[in-house]
C-alpha cells in the first residue's frame, strides 16, 4: 500500500507527530501523493503495530501529550526492497480521458468549457510543481534540508537532482496533457 | 462514480449483457478505464435499480437467460449531464513518482532496472493506445461501427476524430512518461 511508503518515505527525513504528517500531505497536493487525515492516522497505529515505525509520546507543556514516529531498521529495509522492486502498474482510470471520450454526445460549447477547466487546473499544478521543483534543486524545502543532514555532502547535489526530477516529469505530464486539450478545443471548433 | 459512466457511454452504443460488458473491460487494459468483473455486476444491478439502465432477459436456445441491458432515457441525460460537468480533479496519487522520489536510497543499479521496466510497460501501452487510435481513426472498431449507425453520417469524421483525440493524448503522456525515465537513467549514471 503506497501511503504507507510515502509515509516511510517522509520520516526518513525526520520523527514526526500525526500533525505534523497531516499537515505535511495536506499542503502536499502538488507532491506526488495525496492522502487525507482519516487515512493517516489508522495506517500510523498499524505501521507502529507492525514495527515499521515506532512512537514515542512527548511531553509538550505539562499536560498534552503527542506520539512522535519514527522511521525503524525494519521500516527502513522495507521502504528500500519496495523502492527496488518492479511493481505491477496500476489499472488504467482516467476519469477525464473516459469523459473525452463521449464529448461527442453534448454541445461543443459545454465540452470546451469542460476542457478550458482542466487546462487551468493542470497549468496551477504545472506551477506548482515548477517551484517545487526548483526549491528542491536549491535545497530549500524543510523536509529536504533535514534529509541530508544524514547524507554524505558529495552526495547532496545528486540527491536534490534526482528529486527534482521527479517534479520536472510530473511538469511534463502535465504539459503533455495542456497540449492535447488545447488540440482538442481546435477539433471540437473544427467540426460544429 | 466513474464506472457507472462508462458502462454508460459503452451501452449507449448498443444493449449488451453482463459477459459482454465484461469482456469488454477485460480487453481493454489499453482503454482509458479499467473494472472488474466483481464491480460490472453488482454496479449494473444498481444502475438498472436507479433507473439508468433496462435489464430484459433474453432466451438463448432452450434454457440459457442473459440478461440484456440498454440505457434509458434518464441514463442518457445522466450521462450528458456528467459529459459537461467540471469535475473536482482525482488527488494526485502517483506511485511510481512515488517510488522514484526516493531512489537515492537504493543502489543505482537497482533503481535503474525499476526504471526501465518502467519504460517497457509504458512503450507497451504507446504501441496498444496508437493501434486503438488508427482504429478509431478507421472508423474500425466494433464498439464505434454500433454507435455510428444511430449518427448522422456527416458526423461520422469528426466523432471518430474526436475519440481518436483521446488516444493520442493518452500516447503524448506515457511519451512523457518514457522520456522523463530515460533522463532519470541518465541522472542516475552520472553521479555514481
Amino acid at each position: 500500500m503506497s501511503l504507507q511508503h510515502a509515509l516511510l518515505g517522509v520520516l526518513e527525513a525526520r520523527p514526526m507527530n500525526g500533525y505534523e504528517l497531516t499537515r505535511f500531505f495536506d499542503a502536499a497536493p502538488r507532491w506526488v501523493w495525496s492522502a487525507p487525515q482519516s487515512q493517516i492516522y489508522p495506517t500510523l497505529r498499524q505501521m507502529e503495530q507492525a514495527g515499521l515505525i515506532e512512537g514515542q509520546k512527548e511531553i509538550r507543556g505539562t499536560r498534552l501529550k503527542r506520539t512522535v514516529y519514527s522511521i525503524t531498521e525494519h521500516g527502513l529495509e522495507e521502504l528500500r526492497t519496495w523502492l527496488g522492486t518492479g511493481h505491477t502498474p496500476a489499472p488504467v482510470r482516467d476519469s477525464f480521458s473516459l469523459q473525452a471520450l463521449f464529448f461527442d454526445m453534448i454541445d461543443a460549447d459545454r465540452a470546451a468549457s469542460v476542457l478550458k477547466a482542466y487546462i487551468a487546473e493542470q497549468e496551477q499544478l504545472i506551477t506548482e510543481w515548477r517551484a517545487h521543483r526548483e526549491a528542491l534543486l536549491a535545497k530549500d524545502t524543510d523536509l529536504l534540508k533535514e534529509r541530508l543532514k544524514n547524507r554524505p555532502p558529495a552526495e547532496h547535489d545528486r540527491i536534490a537532482g534526482l528529486k527534482a526530477n521527479v517534479f520536472a516529469g510530473q511538469v511534463a505530464v502535465a504539459q503533455a496533457r495542456v497540449d492535447w486539450a488545447r488540440e482538442s478545443l481546435r477539433l471540437l471548433a473544427e467540426g460544429v
